[in-house]
């Protein structure tokens, strides 16, 4: 029998998990007795032939914890899309070329949406030329927007890290004794999956807009106002995708008239759904308001990964090697819930064509009736994959 | 013997590890029989009538363990200046008023440079006027700009939030085969000491810009060509105080002719040294750049918070009541580095007249000799006290 070969990649954004993926993979691909191969920088840097041997002679030097704790891609990544299949054959007649002097017999690609559309293609690419290479996603993404897996890794440890810091966030902004709305942007341009984990905060913000729900700006002023004769310090969770009911996205509308200007009549300094919000309120209640950004803080805050992120990253990495083993091929390596209290998953196939190119949006049953808060059911699948968060103490009031 | 009374108020901004003197303080109080009052938002607050009892009755229905891991100030801050002595008495007569009324034997103030300058009026006053109450001063800040003190509370757990975001950052930048300089924007208006602490990250930041260094635009431009031509990823940390030779805060220089305009011309949404000088750069070199806030995170962030932060904060809120009930007054519950490998420290008094409205900015002999980056000892300083960093894997290259 030939020498079995492993070829992965990571591709997308980073996130805190995708390295334990990464760990699972080359684990796996040892167990297996492979020689395992890594792209760098995605299906681009590899087409430029850049690939690094990551079995015997890399863990020699390096040991996988340390890699399935470290954040970001590894590997490093790219942003590529693969042309349709049947309009250019050039780039997969230099991809398979490539695939064949590496001696590949599995091709594994870590990522997102994108990620499984170059998966599927891959896989019908080489059934319609007769190769026998193997093609699995390994999913990973912090906004939890796949179909066909319960959820994404990657989605626990951003949504642990935005539970944190909006929790952080609010005993920080309830200090003086003055009325305040902080909004606190979170990332998720079309599915809130993320800006939802806000409302895990042990100290829970008020409101939770999400870009599933078209927002009412007099409705949200209404509400805010509302919850300012009860307490000094609003908190709102906001996604940078939130929209107007007429589809506009709200972050663009920081230029409008009237609404981003300072009190020189010049434009102010805006960007974000977050800061036009801040100044919208501020301009209608006239309270202190402020905006923070978690920035890419949140998608590769190692330092408060969740474990049960990165222990099911690592498997769904380490299940996809066996599977394309097992003759697998044009599959993604999906997590099913098992049980939610206690919590348990485990990893399961489903096919990649089906997943690539959708979007999994928050159900609006998941959603609170008047669309700024999130409901039981939502909560209860959130809670496990962040874990345990540390206790605090309640504000005196 | 009177039943004795101490009296407790934080103020300024918040940090992660305010709560933890305010503990140290709680539990002394209790352990010497006394009775703990606090005031509710500082000396504002307590002004309007607004203290809570915070020995027995409080302390049954709390963990004094939730307190110390609570960031934020629980009491409550203010940003209120008492006037100068013999100004206006007013003030101070209804103060010792509201001291009496309550039985205090001794008031203590958890803060920073403001704080300091009240503890030591109101201990000035308090000799004029003959009381025996004892005044003494708990530090307390992020800057870590006080004198007197080796360092100051709160310090150690930003900087460690800070070495650990950058660090984060630093992956985060360098996933994809580009060209990058990432500026990540610190606090610290006057003195450096937190961005100076962005290099003790893992992955090392190639430049770190304070505000004790005037900056040379030209200088960090041909740096970051120079450091482009070695490797992908530039990371800076840049103060939020950065100023410009001629003094001007590179913060305020958003708007300069341009730089900080778009590519239509319209002013561009900048704010802060971050921002700024990652326009200066995408114009001056081209490659892609990005400013990173840490926003308030950065100053409450006590899921990453510096043990040994904690526990010295405890201990100069004990041993301010212990100094108060030994007769002190007048004094600053410092902290002296008795050793610094191993690290130990010991709580000391110091005059608090000699501390208040001073600013201790880093020394020059601990700054590079290039002005933009930091020497040994000032990271033989800042380890200890920022602790142990998780261990993560080199990058590729």
């Amino acid at each position: 029998m030939a020498e079995r070969c492993v070829l992965v990649g990571q591709s997308g954004g980073p996130t805190a998990a995708i390295n334990a993926s990464l760990a699972g993979v080359i684990a796996a691909g040892i167990l297996e007795g492979a020689r395992v191969e890594g792209m760098r920088y995605g299906i681009q840097g590899f087409l430029d032939g850049r690939s690094v041997r990551l079995d015997e002679a890399f863990v020699s030097r390096v040991d996988l914890d340390l890699l399935r704790n470290t954040p970001a891609s590894w590997l490093g990544s790219c942003r590529f899309k693969l042309p349709a299949l049947g309009t250019d054959d050039t780039v997969y007649q230099r991809l398979f070329e490539r695939f064949e002097e590496l001696g590949a017999s599995a091709v594994l690609y870590i990522g997102g949406n994108d990620s499984m559309d170059t998966i599927s293609k891959l896989a019908a690419y080489g059934q319609s030329t007769g190769s026998d290479i193997r093609f699995i996603g390994v999913p990973k993404t912090i906004d939890n927007d796949l179909v066909g897996t319960d959820h994404t890794p990657g989605y626990g440890s951003a949504a642990r890290f935005v539970a944190t810091a909006m929790n952080e966030l609010a005993y920080d902004a309830d200090v003086y004794n003055l009325k305040s709305v902080t909004f606190v942007e979170i990332m998720g341009r079309d599915a809130g999956w993320l800006t939802a984990s806000s409302a895990l905060a042990f100290v829970e913000p008020d409101l939770v807009l999400l870009p599933e729900v078209p927002l009412n700006e007099d409705a949200l002023i209404e509400r805010l106002s509302q919850a300012l004769q009860k307490k000094n310090t609003v908190m709102v969770g906001v996604s940078e995708g939130v929209r107007t009911p007429d589809g506009a996205l709200v972050c663009e509308r920081a230029a409008a008239p009237g609404v981003g200007t300072d009190e020189f009549g010049h434009l102010a300094m805006l960007s974000g759904a977050g800061r036009y919000l801040a100044a919208l309120t501020k301009e209608r209640i006239g309270c202190k308001t402020r905006a923070v950004e978690l920035s890419t803080l949140q998608r590769c805050a190692s330092y408060v990964a969740s474990r049960t992120d990165l222990n099911e990253a690592y498997d769904v990495g380490y299940a996809a090697v066996e599977a394309a083993f097992a003759g697998e091929t044009a599959k993604m390596c999906a997590i099913e819930r098992v049980s939610n209290d206690p919590y348990a998953s485990r990893t399961k196939l489903v096919d990649v064509a089906a997943v690539a190119n959708q979007v999994r949006n928050i159900p609006s049953e998941w959603i609170s009736a008047d669309g700024m808060g999130i409901g039981s059911e939502l909560r209860a699948y959130i809670r496990p994959l962040i874990g345990e968060l540390p206790a605090q103490l309640a504000s005196l009031d």
